[in-house]
């Protein structure tokens, strides 16, 4: 897949791998709102016979032939929702955040090599129908089997649904043989100064990152991915997420964390194809032939201390980032995007920003960087403490978790003075996937 | 409030208690848009002497003046994403759901009703800024105090921001001398059949309904009035809640629940006053001076079990409901919004729509209806069985809380088919006060 288009909000996609919407229906594949569509129009109804489970079987059966018309019933519209699934690199990565997150953490349950391939190539074709509104198999459905597709999705648009696959260092242990081919460098994070991780908040042997700009799309993938492991793999752990929808910010400006500041300014460039290639993917000469076109993912749950930080005035709130409030400017600066000037001090020679500051001590020498993509969490409360359970999901990219994540995370765990203000609960690691092409399964060159 | 106006999605509020722009700006409260327009130009910026805090303060200063240029920037479109929060009733009764809540539960810290009385003004008057888009006292904000607005809300829109309060039972007992003020029906909810309650899910003193179309928006609006609450109230519960997004259901249809199902297709309309009036609202005649314009809400946390829905047969499912999952529409008829026919029965003489089931029992013999306006909910994983939790947070509104909720509640937990599927872990009922008028305060009627 074309980068550029990956990152396009709102280009259709024409030529990456999607069936055409002939093709689609000639498989009895149909998208969530062409049902809609087609059994929602009362006319069409009585053609076709009255409604109940016949009613829609029809609707079905006759939905395979009566192509053109139905399909081209907005289908601008819906490709600009979707986020190709088959490409080069997976899809969610690149891929400006959505509004949400759904993230999922699997513990496999089997100790066969086979069953893990049969589960990732079930979950290949799944995600190809979840990620282009499509029910799951529902063409195959029996009022007396369960249904193929759990439903809550009919009728909505695939509202630029990613799904993003890795594996855990778990997977490399002993039970699949697949101890050689762990990357050098892929363990479990070493421990951090001021950690305070709770089991259920780390780790697994996969995990499925899914975003959408709808919640229930999200959650629909991630529940539906989950029963399609039944017999082969539990979730071990989830956590949603959330940003501020692109429709309560049509600037479109750097989304606020729940600190009340912008998230994510100096990201690099995602549409710049050397820095991705320096920063998040994973080459031919970086040794591990399966990683060829993945990536790494760095995930921490971190609780934000809201009560202690809505207490701090706004200048300490300031002093922490390093950066303003308001505009998201470094101390100092009035744009957002200025450089950081590590170097600036007022008249008595002071910096402006502080060298412990979470922006200085983050950029560091500039030398390091990754690719974050973050989320807000909120979790209702806290039972030990009272107090609200929110913060961020940290989820970064980047091609080597050692040289990246790990030395900016060692240097913000000692002295960032945003410590004071959040407690990292969760942790994880995963060796992302390269994209799978179509005919292909997520993982095939690690597993096959 | 005029009820019209309060629930449609599209027309702008000109006549309700909203004070126009000037007004607005004469009293130097800013939108957060606002904000960000005046001080996200680089141009302005640069003729306000640059960023920091000093630029940003000079900035709200200026835009004190500088009034209609910057004002009219985006008006209409900033009105028709605003819900009025003065008016006859409170908003988010009638207003047509939107796409997230955040509901919270509040215990009194203080025994004194002064201390009450001087939460709810405090209260009103960060509810009418959080339901515009303004940011909360910023315009007194000094670098070494706490900021008044948490931020994070800042540039986004109001989102259709709806903040609805309620008085729990508790609030009746001895501590403020209120008890002759109970309305005789207002109890906690007996136990029924099948009740599996965590108290952490249960009652409260008073009650925060916080709804909007943008998840970020309804969070910092329970953020931002637990804070204020410091000292007189603290949070007992919090549960967050979605549906699908209008933007990815064009159709507008009916949402469904996390069991696939469409929810709400037997709702009374709520443009209908008579109805509303009937169902709803507490009149003059209804005994209760305090509750005149107001309603009772019921909430129950019910999760669903998911694992064992999802095994279950596609025409389980469906006799489980009494109605079919892709229309809607009650078994054996062919549109979602047909009259239920109980008697409708197949060559056998076996009803079509099981007795038992879910729609048939709540519909009952027709003649009690409440206003349903339920959100799912996904909060991760039931550490206890590994299992999603994740179901529903119903809702209703009723004049009666024992005829309405009660009655059909009391039938539905013996008897409903759909029990086998979900469990009911948290539950409360609140008397949602009248709508205020300006200068007036939330529950004056019953506190003042």
């Amino acid at each position: 897949m074309n980068k550029k288009d990956k990152n396009s909000r709102n280009k259709a996609d024409t030529d990456h791998g999607i069936p055409a919407p002939e093709t689609q229906l000639f498989n009895t594949k149909f998208s969530r709102r062409d049902m809609l569509r087609l059994t929602g129009a009362s006319g069409l109804g009585l053609l076709l016979g009255g409604g109940g489970v016949g009613g829609i079987m029809a609707a079905r059966q006759a939905a395979g032939r009566a192509v053109p018309a139905a399909a081209a019933l907005g289908q601008n519209e819906e490709q600009a929702e979707t986020i190709p699934f088959y490409g080069k690199h997976q899809a969610g990565i690149l891929t400006p955040a959505q509004n949400f997150l759904c993230f999922a953490s699997f513990d496999l349950t089997t100790t066969s090599i086979s069953d893990v391939q049969k589960l990732m190539q079930a979950w290949t074709t799944a995600a190809a129908a979840l990620t282009s509104g499509t029910m799951i198999g529902t063409a195959n459905d029996k009022p007396n089997l369960p249904p193929t597709d759990t439903g809550e999705a009919d009728g909505l648009t695939p509202s630029k649904c990613t799904l993003t696959f890795g594996a855990g260092p778990a997977l490399f242990d002993s039970r699949f043989g697949l101890s050689g081919k762990r990357p050098a460098s892929f363990t479990d994070l070493p421990a951090f100064t001021g950690d305070s991780l709770e089991p259920q908040w780390c780790g697994g042997d996969l995990c499925v990152q899914a975003c959408a700009d709808d919640m229930q799309v999200a959650f629909h993938a991630i529940r539906n991915l989950a029963r399609i492991a039944r017999g082969t793999a539990v979730l071990r752990w989830t956590q949603e997420g959330f940003q501020r929808s692109g429709s309560a910010d049509p600037s479109g400006g750097t989304p606020r964390n729940l600190l009340g500041f912008k998230d994510g300014t100096g990201n690099p460039d995602v549409t710049d194809e050397t820095q991705m290639r320096n920063i998040v993917w994973n080459g031919s000469a970086d040794g591990t032939a399966w990683m060829n076109g993945g990536t790494y993912l760095a995930l921490r749950r971190v609780r934000f201390r809201i009560e202690v930080w809505d207490r701090s005035s706004l200048s300490d709130q300031e002093a922490t980032f390093g950066r303003h409030r308001q505009s998201g400017a470094p101390i100092g600066a009035g744009d957002e995007f200025a450089e950081l000037n590590l170097a600036a001090a007022d008249a008595t020679g002071k910096p402006l920003i502080p060298p412990d500051s979470h922006s200085a001590l983050a950029h560091g020498d500039g030398s390091v960087q990754m690719l974050r993509r973050s989320y807000s969490y909120s979790s209702g409360m806290d039972l030990k403490t009272g107090q609200l359970d929110a913060g961020l999901v940290f989820i970064s990219f980047q091609k080597d978790l050692m040289k990246q994540f790990v030395s900016i995370q060692q240097r913000l765990s000692k002295n960032d003075r945003l410590n004071e203000y959040m407690v990292h609960t969760g942790s994880a690691v995963f060796a992302c996937f390269p994209g799978v092409r179509e005919g292909g399964y997520i993982g095939e060159l690690l597993l096959g």
